[in-house]
């Protein structure tokens, strides 16, 4: 019996499905693993929060020993703000659109605010934004190290740090983001080995614009292994303390350290060797492909072949369990699967305790 | 200038972005035609609420003519209740997990509510649901019509409705989904061919059985033109509502009727021939792929070629529009947009007036 299937036995009668449940132990042991590999490089542990949009899970990473938070976009920002978070890095290129420049104003003067910029216009809107208040706003130049998303040449890193200065704002540092690693362990190492060669470039880039960088961030959960050393004083993973399908086939988690699961309940078997459950792409959002699959139970080899909104299609061997017996099943991608739900069911291995903890960041995007 | 540049000029510095903006006039077109549609061709209309969430536009619908609402599970049936909607039908195959039970006795208590019932084993769990009150519960016997998802078999319908009458409940008719249309005209006819031979031999079945199918429900957005007719009694279209680029390729909506757009601003544009969008797939799902792309640019040639959570990569001819730039974009599958914001942004054709609407039923997928 897989340990999920122990954990839905104790919750039994007592959820609804389809539900995002996470065994806090699991949890736990995420957290205080990643704080123990930071703490153990000697780079501060900021973790992004896009992952659980949780305040109650936040809390928990800076009990752990992070340093604060990253964020995706302003919303997010506020909501952790709202809930006594004092430092907070928006790792986004940030654009003061619409009410953003009243509301970055505002989160810059109750908190420490860090915003990423790659663009000399943004530095201009940003200190337009920020009124006569400007060194309250502290920026982090994104480079490219090799993802070709957003980010500027690491070479010119300095110029746009002195200009941010130039206009008032108070640059930090300097972050990047190794998206282009891919799958295999190797291409991830050398997408390592990118980020701190282009990392160092924009420190010395930096450096030479006559300013002392002080951040220098990195990382993300494939990558975090591969993310310490050399220049780096601090990493971003978010997905670490839920873990999924995707990070165990990359090795960035073991099996047994995956911390979620969605409860999902058979509805349907009339098709031979196949049983719909209750989670579609509503639940789980169309994340993977026909080759993979988008999901499977745990500990079993039975895989989610399709999805439609509220269907998904298990393939099994021999005749479908029955309708209404619920399973476990893991996400290839744990982060949409959190923004679906208005809250996660907490529970323990044996699910005998129930807590529920809004996803209090959801649903604000901008 | 796309009518939808023009929408986003009237809104200009007043919304944050990303965001969905919903053309009120253009939604209520949508209604109006669907409406019309239904009462030129004597069904009934009972619209899909998956696609809004949204107890305003719900109310749109029920004003210009439609019976009632359908939902695709308890949970969204429980907010409209609450909203004042009186006669709910959650097409979907309800298996009563978890606190279920007790939450669709008291829907059924309040309003006229009908579920979905495809297996012998629920029709057993939904009568012992009900407790006291079984005759309640109106249970709609869902038929497969070639989509090989759920639904029984189609000769099988008046089996499955006299058990349900046995145990108490409400049999009242039939429904299918005829989703194994593809995209082209020809297969889209023929699934809703499949969908009328698959509804007749239902009702056969029910009167052989003795019970008389007042209900027998149909259809979809993609096929809603062909699926009147014959035994059809409803319609439950849900897409027609916005519109979106998968629907307007089906030839299910004109360009010129779609009615939602996601207000996104360029925030970097460091790669040659692309600019980054915020939206990723927080604000628009995985819904698409490397062919088609992601989403498009309203009026133009721009697709997203790719997506990561908060960025869009927007493949663009020549320069790159500056970063601050605000752009309409159009996305592949409305329903996702929808589900992933707290609330849509309803303007006129010239974004002089906003309203905030919230996603009311979002979330709630148990």
């Amino acid at each position: 019996m897989h340990r999920f299937q122990r954990t839905l036995a104790g919750l039994d009668g007592r959820i609804d499905t389809p539900a995002p449940v996470v065994v806090v132990d699991a949890l736990q042991r995420n957290i205080d693993r990643m704080q123990g590999f930071a703490d153990a490089h000697g780079v501060a542990l900021r973790p992004h929060v896009k992952t659980h949009k949780s305040v109650e899970i936040g809390r928990r990473q800076l009990a752990a020993g992070a340093v604060g938070i990253t964020a995706g976009n302003v919303g997010e920002a506020e909501v952790f703000a709202a809930a006594g978070f004092t430092d907070v890095f928006i790792a986004y290129p940030v654009w003061p659109s619409g009410t953003k420049a009243a509301r970055l104003r505002s989160l810059a003067r109750r908190i420490r605010l860090r915003v990423g910029v790659d663009d000399p216009a943004a530095v201009a809107a940003l200190a337009d934004a920020m009124g006569d208040e400007p060194e309250r706003l502290e920026v982090v130049v994104e480079i490219d190290c090799g993802g070709r998303r957003s980010g500027t040449s690491p070479d010119l890193a300095g110029e746009l740090a002195r200009e941010a200065r130039a206009r008032g704002l108070l640059p930090v540092g300097v972050f990047t983001y190794p998206g282009h690693g891919g799958s295999a362990v190797e291409a991830r190492e050398r997408a390592a080995r990118d980020q701190h060669d282009a990392l160092e470039t924009a420190v010395r880039s930096l450096e030479a614009a006559g300013l002392a960088p002080h951040v220098v961030s990195a990382g993300s959960t494939p990558t975090a292994a591969y993310s310490t050393g050399g220049v780096v004083t601090e990493i971003r993973p978010g997905e670490y303390v839920f873990g999924d399908l995707d990070n165990t086939r990359l090795g960035a988690c073991a099996e047994e350290d995956v911390a979620l699961f969605v409860a999902s309940t058979v509805v349907s078997r009339q098709v031979p060797r196949q049983a719909i459950l209750d989670v579609g792409t509503k639940a789980l959002g169309r994340e993977g492909n026909p080759q993979k699959g988008y999901g499977a139970v745990a500990g079993g080899d039975a895989v989610l072949t399709r999805l439609n909104e509220y269907h998904g299609f298990l393939a099994v061997e021999g005749e479908a369990p029955a309708v209404g017996t619920v399973l476990p099943l893991v996400p290839n991608h744990v982060c949409p699967v959190v923004a679906s739900f208005e809250e996660l069911v907490a529970t323990d291995a044996d699910g005998s305790t129930i807590e529920r903890w809004p996803v209090d960041a959801r649903g604000r995007l901008s």
